[in-house]
C-alpha cells in the first residue's frame, strides 16, 4: 500500500509529460496535493512567462493527483473536464498548483486548483482551475512503486 | 502587413512552448486556424497517449491564433478562460486542433476548438474546447516576421 | 417504450422549472433536441433581455434531454458540469436551445448547445454551452407518459 | 453614492428574473455578496430539488453583484462566461450563493461562487461556480435607488 506521496511520485515519474517538464511534488496527502515547476524556455509563451498550456497542464496533473490520493487503492481519476480562469501572467520563475478534492465519489470527483507564481512580494495567484474527473481502474503498470 | 499564416508562424516560432513541442501550422486564415503536433515521449501521459495538458495547450494556442488572425493588425488575443471537454483518449500519433473564432469583438473573443487524433479509421474527435480571450496591444517584438 | 419526443415532453412537464417557464419542444430525436421559450417578465434581466440564468437553464435542460434520448430506456443523464459562453444579449422574443450529444457513454455524456434568439434578421447565436452529464437510473415516476 | 447593499438591492429589484424568483440579499459588501432563494415549485427539477438552471442563475446573479460592488460607481459587470460544477442535489428548502470577486480589473472580473443548501446537518455545498465578467458602463436607469 503506497502513501499518497509515493503514489503521486510514482504517477508523476511514469508520465512522460510531467517527468520531462520537471514537475516537483511539494506535498501530498489524501485529497490535497501541491506540485511545482521551474521555468524553462520550453515552458514559456512569447513574452517569457509560463505558457497557458503549461499552467493548464500542471493544474490537470495536480487535480488528478489530489483525486487519486483520495480514492481507494487500485482506482485512478482521469480528467473529463478542465476549466481554467487565467487571472494574471505567470511571471515568476516557479509555478505552483495547489489542488484540493472538493468531492470524491465512486464515479465522479471534483477538484479545485489554486495556481500561484513567485514574485518579489511572495506567491501571487495567477490562475484558478476546476476539474471534473472520472474514476477508473488503475492500469496494472502503475500499481508498484518505481523506486 | 503579415498574412494570417505568417502571423501564426511567427507567434508559434517565438513561443518557447510551441517551438519546443514542435507545433505545425496546417492552415491559417482569418478566424480559422488548424495546428498539429506529433507524439513525442515528453508529450504523453502514463499510458502513452497525448497528455491532457498537451491537448489543452494546443487548444489554447490554436484559439489564440484563430482570434488574433481575425483582429486588426497590432492586436493580439490572450486567453482569459479555457474550458476543455475530454471525449476520448488522444491515442493517435498526431494531434490536431481546429480552431474557429465564433465571436470577435473589440475587447472579447470566443473561439471553439475541435481536437482530433489520427486512428486507423481516420481522424477521431478526442476533445472540445471553448476559449474566451481578451484583446490587447501586440508587443513590439512580434510585429516583424521571423523569417 | 416512449419515443424521444414523448420522453422529452414527459420530463419537461414533470419539471416545475420548465413547466412554469413555458419551455416548448421544437424537435426531439435520439441525441438531438431543440427547445424554445417565449420571453416573459420573470425571465428577463434589468435591460429586458433574457436573463443569463434563463439561458443557462434552458441550455441545461436541452442538454439533459439530448443525452437522455440517446441512452437506453430506464437511464437518465444528470448534469455534472455546465459551461456557458455568452456571445451577445438574448434580445429577441424567443430563445432557442439546439442541443447535440457529441459523446454518449455508459457513465458520462457530453452535449454541446447552440443558443439562438430571434432578431429582425432571423435567428442569431447568443450563447454556446458545453455540458457534461452523468448517467443514472431513471426514477420510477418518470417512466410512464404523462398524457 | 449607493452602498454595496443598496446597489445589489437595486439591481435585484429591477431584474424581472430575480424579483419573480424571490432572491434575498443576505449580505453585500464590496466584492463579496451572499444571496438566497426559497424553494418554490417553479424552481424545481423533476425530483423536487432546486433545478440546475436555478442554481446557475443564482450563481450568475451573485457573481454580477460581487463584481459590480467592487467596481467604481457607474460601472457594471456582465457575464461573459459561466462555469458550474454540480456537487450534490440542492435538496434543501433554501439555496445560498456566496460570491467573492477574486479579480477586479478595468475590463475583466473573475468571481467564484460557493453554492450551498440547508440540510438537517446545516449548510452543505451543492455547487461551485467560476464566472468571468466584462466591465461596461451602467445603464442610466439603474443609477438611482428604487426605494
Amino acid at each position: 500500500m503506497m502513501t499518497p506521496e509515493q503514489l503521486v511520485r510514482n504517477v508523476t515519474a511514469i508520465t512522460g509529460y510531467t517527468r520531462h517538464a520537471g514537475v516537483d511534488i511539494v506535498s501530498a496527502e489524501a485529497g490535497r496535493v501541491t506540485l511545482s515547476l521551474d521555468k524553462k524556455p520550453e515552458l514559456t509563451q512569447f513574452n517569457g512567462f509560463f505558457h497557458g498550456g503549461v499552467v493548464s497542464g500542471l493544474a490537470d496533473h495536480a487535480a488528478g493527483a489530489a483525486a487519486t490520493t483520495a480514492l481507494p487503492a487500485g482506482k485512478i481519476a482521469v480528467t473529463v473536464d478542465l476549466h481554467v480562469n487565467f487571472l494574471s501572467p505567470a511571471s515568476g520563475n516557479r509555478l505552483y498548483a495547489k489542488a484540493r478534492a472538493v468531492q470524491v465519489g465512486s464515479t465522479i470527483c471534483v477538484v479545485t486548483v489554486d495556481m500561484e507564481t513567485d514574485t518579489s512580494d511572495g506567491l501571487k495567484p495567477c490562475a484558478l482551475a476546476s476539474v471534473t474527473l472520472r474514476v477508473v481502474d488503475m492500469p496494472a503498470m502503475s500499481s508498484k512503486p518505481l523506486a
